[in-house]
């Protein structure tokens, strides 16, 4: 199937069909949302569980080499002492002092108006500050700034032509132009009088803190996990001592991780609340871990594309080396086409035996392997394949989703909005329509191939409206087939299978589709 | 089978069990722990999967009146003052000054130690105080308080016949009684000095808190769920509107809740962080309640005899009327024979529509359904089955945990560890293991299988050891099926097919197999 181009308000269009349809609401919608937190519905929770079951077969259960865990989100807080999250896991943020609002510092972004006097000698760079503009990033920060400094050079009657902005996130402000530069909440446009608006940037910790006990004292603060990763790591002693693993393995968890972030936005791509898969793969120190970190993203591309995420719509990207940690070997992102932009869906670190040694030091704990092929002690390496499932489901749903025309009972062609979610991802996964709702013969063999089918799969039951109407629901839903009893159906048991994407019809028995469900949805 | 009776030390045999073959960890174990934290290793994970797969699949996908959801943990808070969370989400705390120990006032029992004095008239009812006597709920406290009430009877040389002791828990200790009650942790043994060890019983909330966003104010507070039946409510409306459902129906959820306990104990059983399984069933007012609560009920026992927590240790427990919320119609809990006592395991509660009302007066939504068939509007009632996936896996593992005999090699009997869990909650399904690990023939057919049956289930190969005692590692995590791969394997392509409970022995082919593990597993 060729996909249609998806339309321009993509974004506005999905969020939309989610809530009517079920798949995901804003988080406690009846007392106006909860911003960064959302709430999967009877379709999205079916569709999350699918991303769940298919990652955990094929990457647990269907591997040899790999086990699972499942640890708390409360950890001792050391964890996060040790990992470096307590210390560094900060974003930049910025107070406007006038409006309260709060901003990621690298994600305002101002610049000074320079101009070059008039009848300045061209080429010898003579220029005039006449003040700064500022802007929150979007898709079109950069035009807004320029808007913004020809308004500024307008009103202030400057004369002279304007140069090409230096466009600088607020981290790279100096302490001198900050009281200078205007918050965008107040129109992000300022002279040069000193307007101080904005607070110098500081570090925000972004781990959720709680309580534990019944003091509220430094003893007794806990945080909600940042990560899942760190519940592997201080488990790594544990699995290994229950005896069933040999490095290289990996262990695999899926889990609720929370980040206080200052800027959720883009539906549920950047949210405060989310659930993780993640994998640390730990190998030999002398192994090749430039391979296995090839294989782990080469797993990760097909896999995303047996679930319906193409290859198509994928990218890598590798982190510079200068942008590393000191211990990381290197990072590749397996990076989506959103409609927002390439964002990251999938990350790939290399991250040496960084996180095992430092829980080793914080808590005294020997984290050492004995290798016995090789007949020598050390701490593994590893390798993290990190994802979230809402961005694998959200990537889903923006590969999916298309418009394109159906025809209606008449034959004639009516707009349609299809979901195509691979088999193993849609919530539903058949659909049974009996032709005609008034005739108890049919409905009666209609219910029953309902029933049985329902022991086996998510199936839906449908007598209503007529029967475009009806493939159109199921259409929008993603689910991939739909099952018309008819009055042939009496005659030889034999049904209609409609087929979502090409709207193909084929007769069959009823073993010939639990064949096809059975081999299509493993 | 007929169960063997289960170790005195039943508790400790399975945490030890659970933590050294990989089922339940202490959290965050190299750093000490954290108190009423629990992580769950690679098998403890694969359990608590089946667990939630196979209540998903019965209560949700099986029937045409459930849809699912899952909300996330952290709600807008006024959610938790409509739910009455914030003002009565409490348990009695008190403080002993002397020790800095935290108890839970109902668990913390005390009683005032009175003798006849010798030569009193008898029926005279005269009496004396001589002190007070104060020990923790555990199993024997009456017996501590009757030896503490003998020791401070004779440390104090008072003469005369002690009279029975009226215990009584810390919330209903006088204010005159308060300053002569001993603490546990200190010995709690008194006269009648007054010692002022332990503090008035004070309100604790149990809801852990945190802040969103950047802020540390009123403003930003939030609560981690301390249930996931709110999150049903919030949603009702939201759930309605995508319009496949219809009164009655029922709202499933899974998930995290979290309750700061002030005594988290037995185990996995009250912990802090847990997982819930809660329904919310939603009928007309004048519907038959009674009926429909019952209807749950009996499907709870169906259900949890169908993954081997068996009738025999369950029973049924109706709160009194009087200790009922003032909204509330029924509530009884299915009850569980655990080795620490017979405790609550599902409960069922009749809440008549107080929980949609109160948002719809918090919110100012109309939480009403149009009833098309009755031609009315109204808040529909509810009846709440709510059961913790934790203690379902506990109970699974107290009740097939036992210890019998099996032959070892040699025919000679050997005690052996089994846990008879059913085939559903098993987390490996089928071991595979090899006769011998030196003939690459017989080894070849292992793996030919063992790949065969990895995509299906979660399978193990195991090809060290006496036969023997590879089944005895199996038997002790639970695998129902053993398949040994020997010489005639070879010959006519059947295995040895070894059940764990009866330890019987059938020969059977692949196809067999197959068929038998899809019938069981279903």
């Amino acid at each position: 199937m060729s996909t249609p181009p998806a339309p321009a308000n993509l974004m506005d269009a999905l969020v939309s069909l989610c809530k009517r349809r079920g798949f995901i609401f804003p988080s406690s919608d009846i007392y106006g949302g909860l911003n960064g937190f959302f709430d999967y519905g009877p379709l999205g929770v079916e569709m999350k569980n699918n991303i769940k079951a298919a990652w955990w077969r094929d990457f647990v259960q269907r591997r040899d080499d790999m086990v699972g865990l499942d640890s708390s989100i409360i950890h001792h807080p050391t964890t996060w002492k040790a990992s470096g999250h307590v210390d560094n896991f900060t974003d930049p943020l910025v107070d406007c002092k006038v409006s309260k609002q709060r901003y990621r510092a690298d994600q305002l972004f101002f610049a000074a108006v320079c101009v070059e006097p008039e009848g300045a000698v061209p080429g010898r760079g003579e220029k005039q500050i006449t003040g700064y503009v500022s802007a929150l990033e979007n898709d079109r920060t950069a035009e807004e700034l320029q808007e913004k400094a020809e308004t500024l050079k307008r009103k202030r009657a400057v004369r002279g032509k304007l140069l090409p902005l230096q466009v600088r996130d607020f981290t790279q402000a100096t302490p001198e132009e900050i009281p200078l530069i205007p918050s965008p909440a107040l129109g992000g446009i300022n002279g040069l009088d000193r307007v101080d608006q904005l607070m110098p940037p500081r570090s925000f910790n972004m781990m959720f803190q709680t309580y534990v006990g019944a003091l509220r004292d430094d003893s007794a603060v806990a945080y909600l996990r940042p990560e899942t990763a760190q519940g592997i790591f201080i488990n790594f002693k544990n699995v290994l001592d229950t005896g069933r693993v040999k490095v290289p393995f990996g262990i695999a968890q899926v889990g609720k991780a929370f980040r206080n972030e200052i800027n959720p936005r883009n539906f549920t791509f950047r949210s405060r609340e989310f659930e993780q898969m993640e994998i640390e793969y730990f190998i030999a120190p002398d192994a090749d871990w430039q391979k296995c970190h090839r294989d782990w993203i080469d797993a990760g591309l097909t896999w995303l594309d047996s679930v319906g995420v193409p290859r198509a719509m994928l990218s890598e990207y590798a982190h510079p080396k200068e942008k590393l940690s000191h211990y990381s070997k290197g990072t590749v992102d397996i990076m989506f086409k959103f409609p927002f932009g390439v964002q990251e869906l999938w990350g790939f670190a290399a991250r040496g035996d960084f996180d095992l040694t430092q829980h080793q030091q914080f808590s005294g704990k020997s984290m050492e392997y004995f290798d016995e092929a090789a007949k020598k002690k050390y701490v593994p390496h590893v390798v993290e394949p990190s994802v979230g499932v809402d961005r694998i489901l959200l990537a889903a749903l923006c590969a999916g989703y298309a418009e394109d025309e159906a025809p209606d009972e008449k034959g004639k062609l009516e707009k349609r909005v299809v979901l195509r979610l691979s088999p193993r991802l849609a919530p539903v996964k058949v659909a049974v329509l009996p032709l005609v709702k008034n005739k108890p013969e049919l409905v009666a063999v209609a219910e029953q191939l309902h029933a049985k089918l329902q022991r086996k799969v998510v199936v839906f039951y449908d007598q209503s409206g007529a029967i475009g109407r009806r493939y159109r629901r199921q259409d929008e839903i993603g689910t991939p087939w739909c099952v018309t009893i008819d009055f042939d159906t009496l005659a030889n048991g034999t049904f209609t299978l409609r087929e979502r994407d090409s709207m193909k019809q084929t007769r069959m028995t009823e073993a010939e589709l639990f064949q096809m469900l059975q081999e299509r949805l493993d």
